[in-house]
């Protein structure tokens, strides 16, 4: 094909940097004299998505300092490192009407309202753990620079202009430790709290910190978990409320996002659990946001739907299909009467598929299909390949799902509990085992050890002698004589377990009919898929036949399960039958064309109920 | 089996419900008297699902007037009513630090601060729209009531109560009328407002209005469209900041839920797009919201997780699964040639099932699945069967790919768009419109159309004649007097386009070689589904022989498609070949065994490609 051109994503970034370039209101800051000096048209647009594709248009490889924008970043920081209680009990949550750089303390808590003003963020430097104030400069550098997922530099004429003229962040840091919110020398407290101001970002940069966010702490790039996902709470709850200065109520009504704006024209809004949008351009509005930024943003919201609160995504299905063993029995080949069984009993085995996230309200959902299912059948398999996660709450009502199931005398298998993340799998490992749960790692080998449950129970005394040719399906038909002429041709053979009875690839020269014991059909495995057992074989039936009429390659490989005892019939010995007594084989292949047909219309049975 | 005891989360409820019984703090509502009367130790908690599943526990049949917590519900009602512009004139959207009967207003835009606090309300009741009082009194009853999904009354002790004694709300009404934020008769005003707060509702009411709320403005139980996207949009962004009065910030930081609460001691908080909790006991802290409602809350937030910025469920991959038509043809019976000619050339057709919901994260994942296909296929099959909803950034996305494959030359087919709502089958039937892009029924008939593209080019002309017995597979290796004794025994038969040659349930004594033309096997529909084509077959192909073989009855329809000319085969005429010429019939039967062999090895690759 021919190579298509660009994104839709660039393109439609491409056009709002184009409409919003004419906006030309607001004014640089001037407080820190150096920010003066940016580019006053410098413009620049970026989102990162959770798995770390980056899309940007206009001046995304200039940098700037952060400025406040680094403040969701440092209490993320701090929460990580002194815990939620050691953080709120030395700066509040509540919002406040008052600007960013206001000197309004809260004295009944005897605390700075929160983290998004200068007075939080300033105790929030104050808290930094390290030894001194090098290593303190340090951890905070490396924080940053694990969010942005490349090292991040101090600009230095910006710290020094702001740590010259800070003189307003000077008295807060006074007035704090006046009142005892601080207690370290200010003087140092500032210093760090200005260094962290000057570190510079790209667009780009500010995009993947904010879709760290996104993605419950973990970077996309480095997939380096840089908090927890309680941290991340916190952090974008207050970004919510308080994170666009007095602008709040407005921004959460119009934009509805978390984000974080800065006096050096940076803003970074989340949307969790998909993507974070970076916006620099330097122009600020009276309140010191930034006025394509808000603009950008507002429009980006509304033009994709991205407003918190706007169409939520309402629960999904995590049932993604339900079966029962008589439309889908295990890949054990069966013979007449085993069959008609499990076509008459199999609907009591129930096998479900589970996918997704399970979470409360997708749990309830499903333990509901699971409880109804409960009333109709003995045995309940559940496959959890396509389970992506389970939550805390999941977990808890799905175990009480399964001891009332182990009460009831429900049987429970879990399938597939090994795919996706470790999580998963140690949550599920550990339902099973605290409810009496068997696991198997394929539906198959689950379904066929519960289909012989229901088989052992009418299945007559089988003495384990081995299957004389006449009570073999495959020589319905001969006469005595006829049957006599095979089985001077037949070949004995026996295996013992684990001998590779066909190797894939290999000509098929010869077809067996199974005497006694069983044998197991697997895909070998390559570099990147373990070995798949697609098939079992027991006393009666045969395999090998396809790649002997086909005149072609064993598909798979046939191992012996047990002790096997087999006939072996050649392509050979077909055709002198059919030299000697024709009747013989065109019995034998009217039965082997029997057994197709019924092979075939189970197959399209399970054809047609996967799709 | 046997039935299980009761569901986990009414367990749950239970617990916290005995838990927090003993939580004796707060103090009855004692500004308006008739409140005072309440029983101070009712408690109840329900949550109601987004599909209308509740579960309660405690007094949930015991009716309390609903008070401020009709407040979100009014403003919903006003901004669906009157539109977003001309409400948010009226009432702001900024958080106050204020209590809510603070008689405060915002000065500087004339207006109350928000619609959450006493002000805000009145002036929400003084826009409700009618002919006259009583018309305005229904209505505002009616949209409760359609809230909540059964007819509410209101309780005249609590109304005539707060008529006799709610001064300060008169005060602020009067206030209000002084600056000219309302302009209707204050008395007629306040009276509406006084009936709406003596809405008679319980938890489960409360429960279910959140839950229309949680569900993008749908009940759940009546399936009515109450308010829009956008107005949920809205109502929930002003729970979040202001619903829980003084409390806000420490309420979003701890629960985290839009909530709305009431001084007659009831909680309502949402969950969107799951579920709504709502909680009633009349004793209240000194905020005024209920003490065990906000313990309740709390609670179940952080049991659950439920917290709107905790572990926020990452974007969906929504492409379901990718084939090529090499691994998974279309269900047309192909003869040898042709098989290999799609063995070879099938990889250029891909196919590719999305699933779930089309967003802005989810739609830019799978157009990038889709640009890296674009560069190795010819053929793009889209089967919309799983996808539940596209959104309009979805929807612009992905008519931008679109338009971009329509010039490049990429042939794109979308298939199963029938299924889901309406909303999702007109985006898609608009996208294919806009972009030349073919609509097909199903997967296989798209399959089908793109597979004889590939053999129009290299298949030689046919030239409508039939096919002569030599010609036919099944036939092959007969020699010319064999097949002259074949020729005598076969009835040739002729169908029209539409006629049924063999018809399900039937006995099949007759199987048939299709000489001309093509025939389709049809799975017919029961009450509750369509018929289904489940394969196609053209000439030199043969069916109807497994219910032959099987001695057993038709598993499906076969219409001819055309005009079409058979040989038919009974068993009778096999078993007469067998006597005359015992080698005839074996040949025919092992050409018939490799067929098969050939068909399930295909069947079982689709089956793994399938699961």
């Amino acid at each position: 094909m021919a190579s298509m051109r660009a994104s839709p994503f660039e393109d439609y970034l491409a056009q709002i940097h184009a409409d919003l370039r004419g906006v030309d209101s607001g004014e640089l800051a001037t407080y820190i004299p150096e920010l003066a000096r940016a580019a006053p048209d410098g413009f620049a647009i970026s989102f990162a998505t959770i798995d770390g594709q980056v899309y940007s248009v206009g001046d995304c490889a200039t940098e700037f300092s952060i400025q406040s924008v680094s403040k969701p970043f440092a209490y993320a920081g701090a929460l990580t490192q002194l815990g939620q209680a050691a953080v709120v009990e030395k700066v509040g949550v509540e919002p406040t009407g008052e600007a960013f750089n206001s000197i309004v303390l809260d004295q009944k808590n005897n605390r700075p309202f929160n983290p998004m003003v200068n007075s939080g963020a300033i105790a929030i430097a104050s808290m930094a753990p390290g030894d001194n104030h090098e290593e303190r400069i340090d951890r905070m550098r490396r924080l940053f620079s694990d969010f942005a997922g490349r090292e991040l530099s101090i600009d230095q004429a910006v710290y020094r202009s702001e740590a010259e003229t800070g003189h307003r962040n000077r008295a807060i840091a006074y007035l704090m430790l006046n009142t005892g919110m601080i207690t370290r020398d200010p003087e140092e407290v500032l210093d760090l709290y200005f260094q962290q101001c000057a570190l510079n970002v790209t667009t780009e940069d500010l995009a993947l910190m904010g879709a760290t966010l996104a993605n419950n702490g973990v970077n996309p790039r480095t997939g380096k978990q840089l908090i927890g996902p309680e941290d991340v709470r916190d952090v974008l709850t207050l970004m919510m409320s308080c994170g666009m200065y007095d602008y709040a109520g407005e921004w959460s009504f119009d934009v509805g996002l978390p984000a974080k704006s800065g006096v050096s024209g940076g803003v970074v809004a989340v949307l969790p659990g998909q993507l974070a949008i970076a916006i620099w351009s330097p122009k600020l509005d009276e309140i010191g946001n930034s006025v394509r930024g808000v603009a950008a943003c507002s429009r980006i919201s509304r033009d994709f739907g991205l407003h918190l609160f706007m169409n939520a995504a309402t629960v999904e299905d995590v049932v993604r299909r339900q079966a029962r063993a008589d439309q889908q029995p295990s890949l054990r080949i069966r013979n007449p009467r085993e069959r008609d069984i499990l076509a008459a009993e199999g609907h009591r085995i129930a096998l479900v598929e589970i996918q997704g996230a399970l979470y409360f309200a997708s749990a309830e959902r499903m333990i509901r299909t699971l409880d109804t299912l409960a009333e109709e059948v003995d045995c309940l398999i559940l496959d959890f390949r396509r389970l992506n996660s389970l939550d805390a709450a999941a977990t808890r009502f799905f175990n009480d799902f399964l001891a009332r199931a182990a009460a009831s005398g429900l049987e429970i298998a879990f399938a597939e509990v090994d795919g996706g993340g470790q999580g998963k799998r140690e949550a599920l490992a550990a339902l099973a085992e605290a409810n009496g749960v068997r696991q198997f790692r394929t539906v198959d080998s689950a379904l066929e050890v519960y289909e012989e449950m229901i088989l052992e129970k009418v299945r007559e005394p089988f003495d384990h002698t081995r299957f004389s040719l006449d009570a073999i399906e495959l020589f319905k038909g001969l006469d005595r004589t006829q049957l006599k002429q095979v089985e001077a041709l037949v070949s004995l053979r026996q295996f013992e377990a684990g001998d590779t009875v066909l190797s894939r690839g290999d000509t098929g020269r010869v077809f067996y009919v199974v005497a006694r014991g069983s044998v197991s059909v697997i895909l070998p495995g390559d570099g990147s898929s373990a070995p798949t057992r697609v098939g079992c074989i027991g006393p009666g039936q045969f395999f090998g036949e396809m790649a002997v009429l086909e005149e072609g390659k064993r598909s798979a490989d046939v191992v012996a399960d047990e002790r096997v005892v087999c006939y072996g019939l050649s392509a050979e010995d077909l055709s002198t039958l059919g030299t000697f007594d024709p009747r013989i084989l065109s019995t034998l292949l009217g039965n082997m064309a029997r057994e197709f047909a019924t092979r075939m219309r189970r197959g399209n049975d399970l054809i047609s109920s996967l799709k």
